[in-house]
Parts: C-alpha cells; structure tokens; sequence
C-alpha cells in the first residue's frame, strides 16, 4: 500500500492536495503510466494508428494479447456484428433479470466442451472470473487452505485474499516445496491449490503433471489459470491442459475470451456443481450486467475456428520461434521462454522506459515497457508477443529497431537467461501493479 | 456467508458432495435461480423469444434495465457495428499494454462531460467501478472512514469491505443518523460518504442536497452510484445530480453504460487527481483488459443521443406513470416510487415465485421475482420497468395478466406503499445476494 504523508501543519483533510499528492509520487518514481492512444486497422493486424500530442501515425502493435489476431478475424466481426443487428449492443441486464441471452447460453455449453467438462460460466473479464471464482470457492469449503503460487496474477492474489481462507504460498514452480504444504495441512483438511498455466511475463510453463499428482495423493482441489494458453495450445486450443492430456485431473480450468480469442470475458469451466456454487454465491458475478449477445457470439465463433484450425497455432509458434532466433542471432538478450512469449531483458526500470518510447516515437514499433513490480526489479524486460500476422519482415524491422535502440541507448547485450531468485513467500501490496497490467 | 455442515462420518474433504450439497441447500430454501434463456429482437423490443425445455416462445420482457430501449436504438448498433468492422472485436490488453483505443478516449472525453467533471474512468462493469474505485479512494486516504448507506448496492459494499476502512452505515437516506455519524468523526478526520440517488428496488432517491451540504458542512468526500439515473434524468441525461444542480458538489459521480445507455461498462467522474488516482492504484482497473472499441463507440452514440434528444426520457417517464395509474387502477399493490420503477407487492416468496412463473408460461409476459435478501422478507415484489416501448396495449396487456395472476393465486391486493422498517446497521453476509441481482 502507498503511503502518501498527511502535511502535518494541515488542520484537516485536503482531499484535492492528497490526491495531487498520490500522483506527483507515482511521477517521482517513474510509475507514472501513460497510456497509448490506438486504433487498431482490421485487415492491417498489427498495424494501428497511434495518436499524441495532436499527430495521428501508424505504427506496428508488437505487444497485444490478441495473440492470434482473432479480433480481425472476419467470421468473429461478423459474428458479433449480425448478434449487434439482431439483439443489440447489450444484454439489458444481470443473468438472473433478464440477462441470460442465448448466444452466452451457447456459449457456454461452446466452453465446456472446449475443457471436456460439465459446465462452464461466463464472467464480463478474466480478472472478475478468478477473484470471484476462487474467493467463493475457498469461502464456502470449511477451513479451506489455499495454496498458491508466488508469481500468480493480480486476480488471483485478489481471489485469495478476499477469500478470507488461510493462505500457503509456494515458490514459483517449486512441487518440493508445494508438497512439503500439502503434507503439512494433512488430507483432511480442505485444500485449493491455485496456479497458471503459462506465466505470461517469463513465458515458461508450470509441471502441471507433477501439481496434479500431488492433488491427488493430498487430496486438493486444483485451479489453473489457462488465460496466456486458451486458443494457443492443445489440438483444440483447450490449452496446456490440453495438450498435456490433464484437463480431466484438474477441478477447475480458467480462461479468458480476451486474449488468443480475441473479444471480452473470462470464464471457468469444472462439475456442474462447482459452477452452479459459483453462478449461486459469488457477488461478482451475480450482481453485474451479462456480457452483450454480440460479445458472446463472437467468442463462440472464434472458439469453434480455433478447435478445428491449426494454422494459427502453428504460425503463431513458427513466427515467435523466428522472433527468438533473430534477436538472438542479433544478440539481444533475449530470455528464456517455452511458448510464444518472448521477453527481451532490459534490466534498468530508465532504460526500458526509455527504450520503449524510442521504439515508438523514432521506429513506429509499439512495446510496452515492463518494469518492477510487474516484474523483480533488475529484471525490468520489453515483453514482445508475435502473432501469425508478424511476417518476416516486421520481425527484421524489429530487430533493425531494437539494435539501433540498444546502440543508441547503450543497453547491455549481455547475456539473458531466466531471471534469478525472488522473494518467496513476498506479500503483494494491493495497490501495487503487479503482473499484466 | 452460508454454512454447509461437513458431515461428521466423513474422513476427509470430498469436494464433490460438498459442493452438491450447497446446491442442494439453495433449493431447499427455494433460492436456486434458473436464468431465463432471452433472444431480444431487435425492432420489436421489447419483444424476445425465450426458450424453455426444447421450446421456443415470444414473450415481453417487463424487467429490463435497458431503460429507453437504446441497445436497440439503429445508431447505436451501426457505430458498434462499424467500429467492430474497423477495429474489430476486441481491445487486445489490458489500458496500459496496447488496449487503450482511440473509441475509449472519447468516451471518457463524453463521460467527463456528461456530468461536468474533469475527467473520467471507464471498467469493464459498473460492479467493478464501484467496487475498485470506493476501495481504492478509502484506501489511500489516511484513516478513512466510510459512511454508507444501509441499502447500497452489492458492489458498493464490496468496495467498502475490500477498503480495509473503517465503516459506519447510515438509516437508509437518514439524514439526521448521517449528520451524527459525521459529527462523531469530527471534521479533521477522512471521510467518504457513499450513497445512491436511485435505489433501485424501491423507487426511491437520496435526499442529495442535504447530503451535499453535510459533506461540506463536515469536509467529507462524496461518492454517488447514478446507475439508476444516468441517461434518464437531466436535460442531457447526466443523472438526477444533474437535474437537481448538484453534480458540481459530488466529488465522485459514478455510473453505468449498460443500462439506460444500452451496452455495457461503468464509471467514474471526478476531479483529474481522483480519477488519475485511482486508474493508477486501482487493481481492478489496472490488471483488466479494456473494453472493445466496438463497446466504446455504441456507448458515446447512445449517451451523445440522450445528451440532446428528450423524446426516450419523456416516453419513459409518460409509461412509467401510466403503469402506475392502470395498475393502481385496477388495485393491484403498487409500491411508493419517486422514479420510472414500479414495485408491485407480493409479500411473500413462493408467492412471488408463482406469479412470476405464471406471468411467463401463461401470459407471456416475464418479470423475475425479487425476493429476500434482495429486499427485506415480507416486502418479495415484482419489479416492473417500463420503458419507451412499453406502448398502451402492452400496459393493457399487463394489466390483465397481473389481474389473472392475483385472483389465480390468491394474492392480496392489499395496499402496498413504502415497505416498513429495515435492520439499521446490518451486516451483509458476503455471499447472500442483496439487490440487483
């Protein structure tokens, strides 16, 4: 939590100062965001239009999450555009007054068959469906103990501690350490084990096989967040679960429509009767507006394209493996990483910010800087996502612009890697960025 | 927070069981919900076709919160229509990584200037906007405290909780009760006081000026959910603060895209240091994607079209009171209310629940029951909402069936006017549904 000191010689509260307070403090550590204007050119993914300071400039996107450019894909506009014409532009209400639309119904039942599960539910974003999710599951089991792994997502940390349930995290990735938990809190005891699939700053992926088999000999429910993998992997786009051949061993898959594609939402898929307890008892997803027809006929198109395509995946793979080997060969400090994200170490919060906006202003290439505490300070990396759509071509632009960039700005070449030790078991301030954001 | 018991002769947790059994409790307190299966149509709102057990029928909808029927409105379709088609379905990541478009800048530029305010803040539902930006404002500010009405919304009470602060609640729209609390806190102390002007179960509005002028009178901050009123009161729709000429005395006016504006989102509007605040604290904002461009183009049309024409509002208010009259007419229980919602007494659960599902399969005509703990036990009602579109014959119609529906069941006419007294200073079990919902 910030904390902005009250002037003393102030008889009382001034909010608007306190306020103005709060930001000249994000500006005084460099945490000041700014965001991007964009406009995003269907038919031209991933060109945009970029505006500032009264110029409009097009530019090419090299960090969107629309991973596989399915928000440009023409069966999904014109899905969501035909639900538009036909229902509307909104739902009209919460899913229990007058909400419920048929194309989220489909949508669905589109989800669970997507995990081969019973039952899935749609919630209005990916952060809303693993706070809600994982705070009412853990409420309602008596006792429950949540074991949760140090880099999850923000949404998550928000499901646990809103939870109100005792809390074990375990070092990133580190079964050893998961099990010596579970051994500790005993098969009795009521236990919700929480992690991703892929972790979307690093890129690497979790020993799903090993996390279940713990479950299983502990008797722990298990709950992965899939949200940088739905879409992406596994014969259908099920996700690493998928492709592993463990979607069956885990309780609860999470997964986002917002990212791989291409719309708005998250949802969960499980037993009919883990969804039903959480449809029945979770605030945040019983007192909010349903996701708009249009929105929901999207997503299943898109969902049905990527089950049966693979020519996205597979692009998407070859272009992100190009990605790597170029800048590798280029010698940029490119880190590891087993998917298709591919961070590039920056290593000073200065540099990278800096390195960022050069990128934009001088090359019209568009990579948001990642700085602490998304990320370990020392770490601070441009995070770049290829997608089928970044040809060649852009990846030699690319690196054209990011060796003139570390030229002129004098980064280190140095050699990469995984990033070193972090804190274990760290508390996460609710107010500080952390992961994705 | 509902309490399942574990069963005794049971070794360990098994979670399946557990959570069949929590279903099993909501049905036998009769609270499990079934969601109506809805195709709005467009042009004949407010017409759908809703499916049940394999088959397809063509209702009413009387309990939509698209208020002026806008998300059917040909403007507002075409601009999401076109902007999907240009831009896509989706925002691609989160406001600060890539998903900020160019649609989303106007429609904050539009909000800010809807209710007069410097700037704006748009999430991906209103639940969210109250629920990250109340617990965020009460979290930065030192030793805050909250005083907030006994009847908020769900969303409000969770921003409240997830504070952290220290809370008092007020008599609902007890001006006397709020004054003491703020008299007891002193003025030196932070204060948010957090309030609605519509309540939406009832009908009612806060006593706004007072509450203004104790907030000045006591130096506390005001925050104001105008979900039920944006769009509807006002010359340019800005909400009842508007049209009582106080918005410039709330600090904080909140609102919703997705229902008198038809689509789908909230707000906040504020001073740019309390809105830059929270977009920088807050990490339901920060850590979510941003709504599609095509969401953001169909909310500025419909808010831009409300913000000149006064033909929906007017219709809206002329159908409002002629359901209150015909029905009042026929002496059926009409509940109290100052706005364009009409509560119709039921009093009773399974009563509630009966005539809501004869209404539907008999009628045609759906209005979900509300039932406890959305509104106090022995006040169960329906909840009509009539809007533009709800013409004379459909009034008529309506009439006739409630009439059928009453002497069919057994329901009392007896008079209805304000429900009684409420518990002051409940606690609101964090899983029990309560308004809205």
């Amino acid at each position: 939590m910030i904390m902005i000191p009250r002037k003393n010689w102030e008889a009382e509260m001034n909010y608007q100062r306190f306020f103005e307070d709060a930001i000249d403090q994000l500006h005084a550590e460099r945490r000041y965001r700014i965001f991007a204007d964009l406009e995003r050119i269907v038919g031209n993914f991933p060109r945009a239009i970029w505006r500032a300071n009264g110029r409009a400039q097009e530019i090419t996107v090299w960090c969107s999450n629309d991973y596989l450019g399915m928000g440009q894909h023409p069966d999904v506009i014109a899905a969501m555009q035909n639900a538009a014409g036909k229902m509307g532009s909104g739902a009209g209400g919460t899913r229990n007054i007058s909400g419920t639309s048929n194309p989220l119904v489909e949508l669905e039942l589109e989800l669970a068959d997507l995990h081969d599960k019973e039952a899935a539910l749609v919630f209005t974003s990916g952060f809303v469906s693993n706070e809600a999710s994982i705070s009412t599951i853990a409420r309602l089991l008596p006792n429950c103990l949540i074991v949760s792994d140090e880099l999850n997502h923000a949404s998550m940390i928000e499901g646990v501690r809103r939870s109100g349930a005792e809390k074990k995290i375990f070092r990133h990735n580190d079964v050893a350490h998961l099990e010596s938990l579970l051994q500790a809190a005993g098969r009795e005891r009521a236990k919700l084990i929480v992690f991703e699939s892929v972790y979307s700053m690093d890129g690497d992926i979790a020993p799903i096989k090993q996390i279940v088999e713990l479950a299983e000999r502990y008797n722990a429910m298990t709950y992965i967040d899939e949200v940088h993998a739905v879409g992406m992997y596994g014969p259908r786009g099920g996700g690493i679960t998928e492709r592993e051949g463990l979607a069956d061993r885990i309780d609860i898959i999470e997964g986002t429509l917002a990212k791989a594609f291409g719309t708005l939402g998250g949802y969960i898929t499980g037993t009919s009767a883990v969804i039903d307890a959480v449809r029945s008892y979770a605030p945040g997803f019983i007192f909010t507006t349903a996701l708009p027809p249009a929105i929901a006929a999207a997503a299943t198109t898109s969902i049905r394209h990527l089950k049966r395509s693979q020519a996205e995946r597979a692009a998407q793979q070859r272009q992100a493996t190009r990605t790597k080997q170029v800048l590798t060969a280029a010698g940029l400090p490119v880190m590891d990483s087993a998917t298709h994200i591919v961070p590039l170490l920056v290593g000073d919060p200065e540099l990278c910010k800096m390195a960022s906006d050069r990128l934009l202003g001088v090359h019209g290439i568009y990579i948001q800087p990642i700085n602490y505490p998304t990320v370990p300070r020392g770490t601070e990396r441009l995070r770049i996502t290829p997608t089928p759509f970044h040809s060649d071509q852009l990846i030699a632009a690319l690196q054209d612009a990011l060796v003139e960039t570390w030229d002129a700005l004098g980064i280190s070449y140095g050699s990469a890697g995984r990033p070193a030790v972090r804190e274990s078991d760290r508390v996460i301030p609710l107010l500080v960025p952390k992961s994705g954001g």
